[in-house]
């Protein structure tokens, strides 16, 4: 699949790796860091798979499904740490996860 | 500056991330590869940076002045070889690397 | 599986990106850079997903093994293409790819 | 310079990018997080800049010595936060930030 196919995930990949270094810096300014710090951990992870695999396929790289699926369940992870939490930060990054998993799954 | 008054600059090195990584692909898909070289090898590099910058200022980092700084330098060095190059692709590229110096001197 | 127990697996990673980059820059300066594009595309994707991993397993992430075994294929398919050239740098980065893609197949 | 005598540099940061990354994990798994919080921030921070020069010198980028001076900077911040916490982890990091950041100011 081309760049241009693969612009719907790309969009996808960009708004979860945003959402998850946006969770990760308000996660480290809550009052209780050490309830978030799974959500810290997995923010991290995430944010980096996402922008890795969103920049590969700008790139037309042939390993578009592998990571695809490898991210799916980083980003799944994510969310479901995520959504364990009621800050407004984590409810918006649990929901760009998992709107992520699912478009990283039609191609994996 | 917070993550929300970084959104343009955001954009602005998210499209020209994504329009160094597709003149990457195209350039190395092109009859005189020779001529591209110095475009691959800028393309690479301003792509990594922009990424970086992007998400670096999308989890608050501190150091988004002097990164901003780099920035700027490495699009305005991977434009200027871009628009030497009459390749659509390489025209565009030129166009999202001096819009994303600008953007980032605006805070560097 | 720890931090420590994943040095020689960490040691590889970074021999391999190392040897991906240098082969990446050499590939640019050789005199039918044609015949090396998808080289140079793949040493471009071995070393950052190698670099990836590398820092992920330096962090305790838990996605170790679906990385490795994505970093696997990447190491291979790089090694496979890079040997099929003389220059000395192609063959030295395809011996550390191999050698990187079996470490990751321990732990994949 | 070339790849090869940049090696002294690549190493500094290879020790420096391991250190940060193990000391975020331990930061992350430490009974009172929130005091860690500029430290696991920073760690990352410093970490990837690292990383990200160690493989921008390996394919020999011509922004050598301005990514080194900001990759200094974030040294520098990283190491002074490091050297306020008393955990092993902690005083070695901040040790790896410190001899990192001088071996970026003799190119930067």
């Amino acid at each position: 699949m081309s760049h241009e196919q693969h612009q719907n995930l790309i969009d996808s990949l960009h708004e979860c790796a945003v959402a998850c270094n946006h969770c990760f810096d308000a996660c480290l300014k809550e009052e209780d860091v050490k309830m978030m710090a799974e959500c810290i951990r997995l923010d991290r992870e995430c944010a980096d798979i996402c922008s890795y695999l969103e920049h590969a396929l700008s790139r037309n790289t042939p390993f578009a499904a592998e990571l695809a699926a490898v991210c799916a369940k980083i980003c799944e992870a994510c969310g479901n740490e995520c959504k364990k939490h009621d800050h407004e930060h984590c409810q918006k990054c649990a929901e760009a996860c998992f709107k992520c998993a699912e478009a990283c799954k039609s191609i994996a």
